[in-house]
């Protein structure tokens, strides 16, 4: 298996799929290049190496019988934490060490499964929470999408600004000759970086006159949070409230899986403004994902990556930082008080 | 080209193709590894290595001209024995040695064509003979199969009792809790290695009840025998007795092509219980390709397989062992008294 | 990238396109395994490597502005020598050197666009003229065709007489056992090499009949020209001129691109004769790329090339020598008087 970018020693917990996948199951999905047989046992979701320790068939070929998942081929059955509970063939009392499988800790919140990268090891915090899900006056929906691209390009694509005059130009900002500087604030907590963007109005485009019909300043922070998570965050006023949470997990080298939550709250009924939102989201996504995979379809023809990188980036470079470091630094500190830096960027 | 498992230096028969593939010819097979261009030169089989010597164009592409193979770029023609008969541009007296094509020696016996892995050199001993096929009051069907395993794992799961309970659940054996021990000898003979089950009455699935529908006592017996044929012999009193022998050829380390000969005596017409026989043979080997192409993906996944071994697996390791040491140690003895074991296996 | 076959650090020449791919551009094209994006600026050719120094998308999917080639991610803009002129997010007078994209001398004449293997250093000499593309009395016609196989490969077959017998059967010569001994007088100018066959009687095929009615003597050229230049040239009396010029550019190892240019001169008018020439053309053609295709594969799958050579082979070990001294030897030398060698085949 390759081991995909971004991944170190320490356990982190990624979502290895929804809660429904798991109904019945078993369900079969890759999280940092492990291939993972997950299923629902006395209520439980277990996650199991995809490889019965028998003859190597992959479990998630297999049936849940109760409690148990049992595999294709010889009928062994193995319990949610990976014991192997019968073997055809031999009495249960002979049953050894070497019959059980490898077991992943899980944890199971607001209908994601999230899943340890590290067997047998839960990491030291508890997994990301989608705030705005659960808070009331918000609506939320959810869209679980793939991108050919490494976990850091996905996460810079989200986050990155000018890109969006040229890849989405029409969408959200015109492109063109007017060279406005603008007064960006970079903050630093060690486990996450923020970006926020001051002195923009509306956003031009078709989204923005669409979502924000009286114009006005808008309050924008950009936001990514290690392991996995990036985040979008529009506010105009105290009635416009939108926000895009990804949990993105590395399934390998160049493929990554984005949960994406989109929740909002606005001056309008959110029943109608949903399937707006999400057409809006996909239409945005495909551009991204097309200019990813060719992005790193070149990333590999030309043997590796070789970028050149200015100011305006303003996030891409903490993100390939805090990545490095939480795969190779020694344990990461959080900051009470950010590192603050204020950059300019011309818009 | 890959080397396949299970293939070493001393020099072993392989089934390359049936008589019928010759006619007309040229017909391409791949022996261990080796791609082969065989033909039929004045009513003899010949295998030649699939490369034209001079500027390596694959001869299985070519046409037969009388009792030489015609390469279909330059038309060098070449004799069953690999001489270079016939070279464009220069007199025949010009043809040098570097111009002849590798051939490897050839058997064709009871409509196989068997090659030797070696060039150049045959094994000690001649091929195997399928012994039912030509014996009064028996009748045959041959089949050709592929599955992606490698010889060993498509050699074990043909002999492999337990998961005909589950991955042929309903066929044979049905499963459930009935835990009764059945004693089985295993007799290595030093080049094969075969298990006999004690106390097994008629299979109680719907291929058992076809095949004898009086019920009664089994004399079963699974058998490997080097460098790659296996055995499934099952007798029921005087009148029935069913055998299938599969000649195995490795293709490469995860395809294996298989030759299989149902032999059978029955109490009714062998025109009448022939295609259901077929069907039957059909149905279980689809199941078991169907696991064995899981198995192999999963092990390449994996980056090579990590078994468990447990007493019920009765032949998979010697097996295994066969085939190491007919690969790697000195030349094999073969044991007038075999070495006998008895163990248990719950059925 | 792979490195194609006969590509040493020495520029040269080789097309990358024809001049109405530019329009309107961007066009991608690999060369040498290289892979560019071609555009027109002001008029003028350019060739940019494929890959945008920022973050690696590739220039070929942008489109062309003005002068300009923009990517399609971040907007930024190239001149057609590579400088960055615009980098979305930051004042032009930031852009520094890293931002400037990697570029590839342009030539281009008669409707071709030559690329220099080498990034930034143009060949010493210019790229090869069609001279009777340009000649009064001639008319031509071009082709680009692709087949599978190294440069060195293809230029061996376009060059080589015996194998028209059995490949191209019936169209040129007739095999059989005639055993005709033919003079061919093979002459080595040091960047060139060609042979000349006497004795040649009108080729007794179909397409022998067709161009030279009344028959007659041949006066026959075949040429190789360092790096990429084949040439097969038939004269039949003053009126009949047939002349195949192709340029060839290697892609990768097995994969070489043709630029055939096809003039002729005959004693019946051009328009008549132009559909017939490329119907026959593209049927020789196809042939070729057919054996060449299984040729490739076969030569990968036995990993590596082991050629027998004979002296019918005229003209192959001839090009694989002045490839290899082209890739690894000092400067070509040009001789005044070639190098002559006198050969017999048998035809």
């Amino acid at each position: 298996m390759d081991k995909a970018k971004g991944i170190s020693s320490a356990p982190k917990w990624y979502v290895a799929c929804r809660s429904g996948d798991l109904n019945p199951g078993p369900f079969r999905s890759v999280v940092a290049g492990v291939p993972l047989a997950l299923f629902r046992a006395g209520g439980r979701a277990g996650a199991l190496l995809d490889r019965c320790p028998h003859r190597n068939a992959p479990l998630s070929g297999g049936s849940v019988r109760g409690d148990e998942l049992e595999c294709a081929y010889h009928g062994w059955r193995f319990t949610g934490d990976g014991r192997c509970a019968f073997a055809a063939g031999i009495n249960v009392d002979r049953i050894t060490r070497a019959c059980h499988a490898s077991s992943f800790p899980v944890v199971e919140q607001q209908g994601f499964v999230w899943v340890s990268s590290s067997e047998g090891n839960p990491p030291r915090h508890p997994p990301f929470v989608f705030e705005l899900m659960s808070k009331p006056g918000y609506a939320s929906d959810v869209a679980v999408l793939e991108a050919e691209g490494s976990l850091q390009a996905v996460a810079e694509n989200a986050l990155d600004v000018p890109h969006t005059m040229y890849l989405h130009g029409g969408l959200f900002r015109r492109k063109g000759g007017r060279n406005v500087e603008k007064e960006v604030e970079i903050r630093n907590y060690g486990d996450r970086v923020e970006a926020e963007y001051f002195g923009e109005e509306r956003p031009s485009g078709l989204a923005g006159r669409f979502l924000a019909p009286g114009g006005g300043m808008v309050r924008h922070v950009d936001r990514f949070i290690l392991p996995s998570i990036t985040e979008v965050d529009y506010r105009l006023g105290d009635k416009t409230h939108v926000n895009v949470s990804v949990a993105m997990t590395p399934i390998s080298e160049f493929l990554t899986r984005l949960y994406a939550v989109v929740s909002f709250r606005l001056p309008m009924p959110a029943l109608f403004i949903k399937p707006f939102l999400r057409l809006l989201f996909l239409k945005v996504f495909n551009q991204d994902a097309t200019i990813l995979a060719r992005q790193s379809a070149n990333i590999r023809l030309f043997g590796g990556e070789q970028f050149a990188t200015i100011e305006a980036d303003t996030l891409g470079s903490h993100i390939a930082r805090l990545l490095k470091e939480a795969d190779t630094g020694p344990e990461i500190r959080v900051l009470k008080e950010p590192i603050v830096r204020r950059v300019r960027i011309v818009l």
